[in-house]
């Protein structure tokens, strides 16, 4: 059976259930430890009682109020115009679709209007991560700085940034 | 008049009135923007409200309790043994007289005894924070890597990193 695109509904308001959709995102992808799950997962609770004051804003792509994949960025405090973009992920159900494009694409544009123009990514030097590394590298990105042994020995942290404009 | 070096109290233990001594150290350097100085003072309240969890640990210097100068540091979360060093300053009163270099002394030795290997400073390639670098450099950080126009136009992020090891 070949998967098919889903119609995707995008949505940036931040819901209690939104706790477990990142987590279910995250864990679908047999990728991340509990930690980082953990870590992620922070980041929506602070934004639920903080509001944009966290600093965290999300990106949510939805099927019919499914979970499928999402986003979550914010600026850089004592920046003038740079942003981070903490998680991007799809769930495993979904892959292979390019919805991971349709949602980076989406968030780079919320970031234009938010008046950014700089956004870094960060990820590791593993080879695990490869896949992620060449997809950010074809979106635009370039890998501008890395931090050796930055997550344990042998596993580096690689910045990646792109300069967006605006339309 | 000669300044002489005061006779120093370390303590690791937050109060509330930290706040404002934060507040007057970064004030008086004449160096922060006000944006800046809200972001430090923020993690002040964090750590009071939130005890060891929210991540960021401090070390005060004082002088028969009075504010001298600060550091506020904290593992990296989703790293192995890396750390931050968000803040080092001295205040404006009491520069020249080699504390910030007792502070970041004891400082590293407080990672060291958390279990951390790495330490990271993130600091400005203003001409302004020559300073600064030259300070870093001084104390064995190695500028590891450059974000082109992280802040601004033309005003870049220095990485600076240390490897510690347990003595």
């Amino acid at each position: 059976m070949t998967k098919q695109k889903p119609q995707l509904e995008f949505r940036e308001e931040v819901k209690p259930e939104d706790c477990e959709n990142v987590r279910q995102i995250l864990v679908s992808s047999g990728f991340f430890s509990a930690d980082e799950i953990r870590v992620a997962v922070e980041l929506v609770e602070e934004r639920l009682s903080k509001g944009l004051r966290s600093g965290y804003y999300f990106l949510f792509a939805e099927q019919h109020g499914r979970r499928v994949g999402y986003t979550c960025f914010g600026p850089i405090a004592c920046t003038k115009a740079s942003f981070d973009l903490y998680w991007i992920a799809v769930h495993n159900e979904f892959r292979g679709l390019a919805i991971g494009q349709e949602l980076l694409a989406k968030t780079l544009q919320g970031i234009v209007n938010l008046g950014g123009t700089r956004v870094y990514i960060e990820t590791s030097s593993r080879p695990q991560y490869s896949p992620t590394r060449s997809f950010y590298s074809k979106q635009g990105f370039e890998p501008e700085a890395v931090l050796k042994n930055f997550y344990d020995d042998g596993d580096d942290k690689v910045v990646y940034s792109k300069t967006i404009v605006h339309s």
